[in-house]
């Protein structure tokens, strides 16, 4: 067994960062750690969180966390952040918030950055899982900074998913809009010391009375992360609710298309396709002087495909 | 020719949308129009915009697609919707905002969901964008409904792109985190006469006297677009604007491994798997009874590929 990954199973927390890393850039070598993990995954409580701005999705993840770190659960935190030039700033300020554990062995905190990942978010997020629940965190949390699609592709990777709103902040509108109250299984009013908290609790208990009959409505609970409060009932609301098997079974579909589409398509650039050439067909394009549908049924065929 | 696509050159808007839907399906047939259109695209003047929730960029769509009108010019809108089952409304709310131009052939709207599309949002997008500049239409406005990564992926297929903001929002920060400003070619202020705008102006100034000496700076225009008042501003304020032709090349690069993608996993899909057993394959893999990475090289070498 390579020598890194007996490291990784032995619980050593570098590994777990260097095979993270390896997995994020989606080389052929991290795609053989995967192949070694994937049979140990799949044993973790995986919960997803995401919300609107402000509505405290780091302290609540924080207090989360250290809810689980208290049933003696060890934790691994996937934090999603769109990455910038201008925004390293910001994301550094959301996770000072989430220092209490820096000095914890049991939790593992990994942001991910938006950018820079060839098959999209979602499936670098799905890999990030697979590597944390082999090296045996007992619960993964998956949080995510804003509510646009790429952030519900996130957050459903999760075996339950907590939408956060808060009474002052107004954009529910917004994310009823951006299809996040759907993914739901448990709604967290977040803030719940501030003014409008019975309001805002109406307002969602009309939006789920729209459900069809017989449909499993998901619970509301009401916390203040700044305080820790609720935090328990909000546990116990996550564990009540069944795994959304579909949802995995629909990911893995759309995952194992991907995975074939990558391995073709480096098969043919080894091939038939140098990336000079490929960038230079690009400009080509571009420029409207190269037809793109040409040019690819020009390259099948020259790696023998079409 | 194919007749469908002689009367969408002779104008055709019926003849247009049916296209628009053929390529937004994204089948063969879809594209094989886009082969025939692609060398009559990359005329138009194309802009996007994008901003927070509430900025008004329905009504600025509306209001700029007017200009463009007085000044003669045909316009093609492609509106970038979220789309879930709980949000036909609210799209349906944004879209009755620019009624105004419903009965002049001189404007053709387009709602692009969000959901299903293969290959995301920005590539279907692309296609619409190649239909309707090979329809002829002078200016084509690309509008998103929000700030995330999707968001910013598409309205960066426009040559200029304008960022909008208002001065009660309050969205800066979120929307500076999302990378949303550093694709602005002019800063739309909208809202204008509201209280608080010369403090964004000055936000917005400062934010951008960050930006390396020597940088080409966006221009920051004032708008209230509810009353038309400064849309003639913007519009000159776009057309002064370089056009950003590395994006270009950039998203041609992608474009073009996404094709090739796509055409693999078909030709895979005719010979070596059918929809059940990637199907039955992939809930075996979500019940963790079967590794991803094995069954993708099973498929590969039965196609003779591997």
């Amino acid at each position: 067994m390579d020598p890194l990954v007996e490291r990784f199973l032995a619980g050593d927390r570098r590994a777990l960062a260097r095979i993270l890393s390896r997995v994020e850039d989606d080389t052929p070598e991290g795609r053989a750690y995967l192949r070694q993990l994937y049979p140990r995954s799949g044993r973790a409580h995986t919960v997803g969180i995401t919300g609107g701005p402000g509505a405290g999705k780091s302290t609540l993840t924080g207090a989360l966390a250290a809810e689980y770190r208290r049933r003696g659960k060890t934790v691994g935190i996937i934090a999603v952040d769109p990455s910038s030039p201008f925004s390293r700033g910001a994301i550094l300020g959301d996770r000072i918030r989430m220092q209490a554990h820096a000095t914890d062995p049991g939790v593992f905190i990994r942001s991910m950055a938006t950018r820079g990942h060839l098959g999209g978010l979602a499936p670098a997020t799905a890999d990030a899982l697979i590597a944390l629940e082999a090296a045996g965190r007992d619960v993964v949390i998956i949080e995510t900074v804003g509510v646009g699609q790429d952030e519900i592709d996130v957050v459903r990777l999760a075996a339950v998913v907590s939408v956060v709103l808060t009474p002052s902040s107004g954009d529910d509108v917004q994310m009823i809009k951006a299809g996040i109250m759907e993914i739901a299984d448990v709604f967290v009013i977040n803030k719940a010391d501030q003014a409008g908290v019975d309001r805002l609790q109406r307002q969602l208990e009309a939006m789920l009375a729209m459900a069809p009959q017989g449909a499993d409505l998901p619970p509301i609970v009401r916390t203040v992360a700044t305080e820790n409060r609720g935090i328990d009932g909000w546990v116990a609301a996550l564990r009540s609710r069944p795994k959304r098997a579909e949802d995995a079974g629909e990911h893995w579909k759309e995952r194992l298309l991907e995975l074939m589409r990558q391995r073709l398509v480096e098969r043919v650039m080894q091939k038939a396709l140098s990336e000079e050439e490929l960038c230079a067909a690009a400009r080509e394009v571009a420029a409207r002087r190269r037809n793109p549908y040409e040019f690819v049924s020009e390259i099948l065929k020259r790696a023998g495909i079409e």
